[in-house]
C-alpha cells in the first residue's frame, strides 16, 4: 500500500473529511518534500492537506517554491507569500473549497503552535479539529519498500563513512578533522546533510550529543561517533565507537557486553516479539553487569530520527515486518568515557536483517 | 540592562508572575543553553521558567543534562526523565511551588504545541496563560553588548570563510569542495554548526537555499553563497556571490545596482528611521531597472535567522541603536543565475557600523 492508501484507510476508519498536515516530518511523509527553512523560520509553515478522496494539495512558502514544484507528490502546490498570506487561512480556504469546511478534520496537536490552531478554529467554526499525531506515527511504524530502500542505502553510507574516516585518521587529529572527513563522505555518498553529528573523544566520549571540536585525539582515547543525517528526507543513525590505541580491561569488558546485548537483541527481532521484551534483554544484562542503564535500547528510524517503535520497558509494541529500527546499547561514564554500537535493523517475515554491521571496537592507530 | 533584567521590567508592566519559555531561540536567549536535540526530537522540551522575583529556572531532559549544567545561566536546573515525566507537568509544578499556580503567566503560544498548551491548562487549571510571544520578541531587537560581541565574532568568521574558501577554488571544483572548506573554516573560527549553507553555482544560483552538490564550477558560472550558522546560539547569515572568469554585461549591470542599494541602505540606517523606508530604496532601485523584487530587504539577525526589525514594505519598525539586522538585496532569476549581497550590520547611536564588508564581486579564476 502507497503513503497515500494508507493515509485514505486511516481516514476512513477515523471518519477525517481531511487531513492538514503541518509537522516537517509528515509533511516530508506525505508531501515527499519539507522546505529546508521550514525548520529554522518556524513561520514558514508548509502544509499538506489530503482529502478523503480527489488531489492532494501541497501549500508552500513562494520562497522555496520551485523545489517543492519539482520534488511534492501531492497533486496540486498553493503558493504564499511570506508576511501578506498567512499559510494557514490558505489550507483553512482549501478545506472550504473541498467541501470539508463543516467536516472532521485531523491536525497535528503536538507540532501545531496553539495560536496557529486558534487561528485555524476561527477561520473554519464550523469544522471538528481532531488529533491526528498518534494514528500518523502508527502509519509510519511499518514502511513501504521505497521508504526502505532509502533507509539502507543511506544507513550503509553513515556506516562506511564512520569506518573510512576512523581508518584514515591518527593521534593529533582533531575530533573536527574526522567530523570534516564523515561529512565529505556522508555528501559524497547522496548524504542531503547531518543533522548532528557526534564526535566525542576521550572524556568527551560520555558526553550524549557531543559535537566535533578542536581537541585532538591522544593515545587511549575512546572516540564515539554517531552519524545522524537525512537522504530524501530519511535518516540514518549509526553509532560506532573507537579506540585510539589498545582498549583497558574495563573498556574491553563493557565492549563485549554490549556487542553481546546488541547480537542477542537482533536475534531476538522477529514479527510478534514486544519492544518491551528487546528492552528486557539489555536491562537484565546491565544489571548483571552492575552497569548503569540507559532509558532506551532503541527506536524506530524513518522521517524523524526517533519514532516508533521504542525499546524501552514501557513500550508495548509488537514488532511486524517492515519496521526498521535503531539498536544502541550503550554505557556513559560522565567525565570519563562513553561506548556505544548502534546498527539499523530492518524486521522481516521470518525475522530480522541488519541494515548496518556494527562489531569490533574501530582502530586507530598512531 | 541585562536579558532578565529586561525579562522582569516587561514582566512588571505586564503584570505577569512567571514566564514559561520553550521555544529554542528563547530558551537559549533567557537560559543561555539549547539542548541540541531539542530542535531535533519535538517531545524533548527544554523549558526555562522565569519568575517575577527569586530564582530563575531550567527544566532539561536528562539525557544533556550536563551540556545544561555547563552552560545554562539560569539559577536552578530540573531534570526529567524521557517517557517518564512530561515536562510540561515539571515546569507546571514549577509555577505552583513559586506561588504563581493562579497567577498570569506568560507562554509561547506561537511555539509550544496545541496539545501542549492544553495540558498546560489541565495542570494549571487557575493560571491566566496569556501569549507573550510578540513581547518576546520585541525584547530581543536591541541586543545587549555581549550579543552584540557574539554575533560580531561569529559574523566576520562566516565572511572570512566565503572569501578565503572562494579565493582557493578552482574551476572543476565542485560545490561540495567549496561547502566543505567553508565548514572546515566556520567550525575552526569557533562556530558551533552551519544550519543552512548555501552554494549553489549555475542557474543553482538563483535556487533560494540550495545546498551543495556534487555539480562543478564551470567558466561563467555565478556562484552564489550564504553562511548561516551559529556560535553560542547566535547566528551569522552573510552572503557572497562569486563569478568563475568574468560576469557579462547583465550580470555587471546587476552586481553593482546591489552593491548600490546596499550602500544607500547603510548610509540611510539609524535611529529613527523606519524599516519599511529603508525597503523603498531597493524598492525604488528595482523598479527603476525593471528588474523583480524581493519581499524584503533585510531583517533582524540573532538568536534567531529571520527576527525583527523586517525590512519589507509592510513592516514600520523604528530603529534603535543596538539592533542588528541584516542587510541583503538579491536578485534571482530562476533557470538562469542568482546575485545577492548579505551584510550585517549594527545600528549606533549616531548611525551604523556595518559587522561584514561585502563589496566586489569575487573571482574564481582557471
Amino acid at each position: 500500500m502507497s503513503i497515500l492508501e494508507k493515509a485514505r484507510k486511516l481516514m476512513a476508519e477515523r471518519g477525517y473529511e481531511a487531513l492538514l498536515i503541518s509537522s516537517p516530518e509528515n509533511v516530508a511523509y506525505a508531501g515527499g518534500v519539507s522546505p529546508p527553512s521550514q525548520r529554522i523560520v518556524r513561520s514558514r509553515h508548509a502544509i499538506v492537506v489530503v482529502p478523503a478522496a480527489g488531489p492532494t494539495h501541497y501549500v508552500t512558502i513562494q520562497l522555496e517554491a520551485g523545489l517543492v514544484k519539482r520534488r511534492a507528490t501531492t497533486d496540486e502546490i498553493h503558493v504564499y507569500q511570506e508576511f501578506v498570506e498567512h499559510p494557514v487561512d490558505v489550507a483553512a480556504n482549501l478545506v472550504k473549497s473541498i467541501g470539508a469546511g463543516s467536516a472532521r478534520i485531523g491536525i497535528e496537536t503536538s507540532h501545531l503552535p496553539a495560536a496557529d490552531v486558534d487561528r485555524l478554529r476561527s477561520r473554519l467554526p464550523d469544522a471538528l479539529l481532531s488529533a491526528v499525531d498518534e494514528d500518523l506515527e502508527n502509519l509510519r511504524l511499518v514502511k513501504t519498500p521505497e521508504e526502505i530502500n532509502t533507509i539502507r542505502k543511506i544507513g550503509a553510507v553513515a556506516e562506511a563513512a564512520a569506518a573510512t574516516a576512523v581508518a584514515e585518521a591518527s593521534f593529533g587529529d582533531t575530533e573536527r578533522d574526522l567530523g570534516n572527513r564523515i561529512a565529505e563522505l556522508y555528501a559524497a555518498g547522496g548524504g542531503d546533510q547531518l543533522t548532528m553529528l557526534v564526535v566525542g573523544t576521550g572524556e568527551r566520549s560520555a558526553e550524549p550529543n557531543a559535537p566535533p571540536t578542536g581537541k585532538q585525539i591522544a593515545k587511549g582515547d575512546l572516540i564515539r561517533i554517531d552519524v545522524i543525517g537525512t537522504m530524501n528526507n530519511y535518516y540514518s543513525d549509526v553509532a560506532r565507537t573507537a579506540i585510539a590505541g589498545e582498549p583497558d580491561a574495563e573498556q574491553r569488558k563493557i565492549w563485549t557486553l554490549l556487542g553481546d546485548i546488541r547480537n542477542r537483541a537482533i536475534d531476538a527481532m522477529r514479527p510478534g516479539i514486544l519492544s518491551s521484551d528487546l528492552y528486557r534483554i539489555y536491562s537484565e544484562a546491565m544489571d548483571d553487569a552492575g552497569l548503569p542503564k540507559y532509558h532506551f535500547l532503541g527506536h524506530g528510524l524513518g522521517v524523524t530520527l526517533h519514532e516508533g517503535p521504542f525499546i524501552s520497558a514501557i513500550h508495548d509494541v509488537r514488532l511486524e515486518p517492515g519496521m526498521v529500527m535503531c539498536i544502541e546499547p550503550l554505557c556513559l561514564f560522565e567525565g570519563r568515557f562513553g561506548m556505544q554500537i548502534e546498527d539499523e535493523v530492518l524486521v522481516t517475515e521470518d525475522g530480522c536483517e541488519p541494515i548496518t554491521n556494527g562489531g569490533p571496537l574501530l582502530k586507530i592507530g598512531g
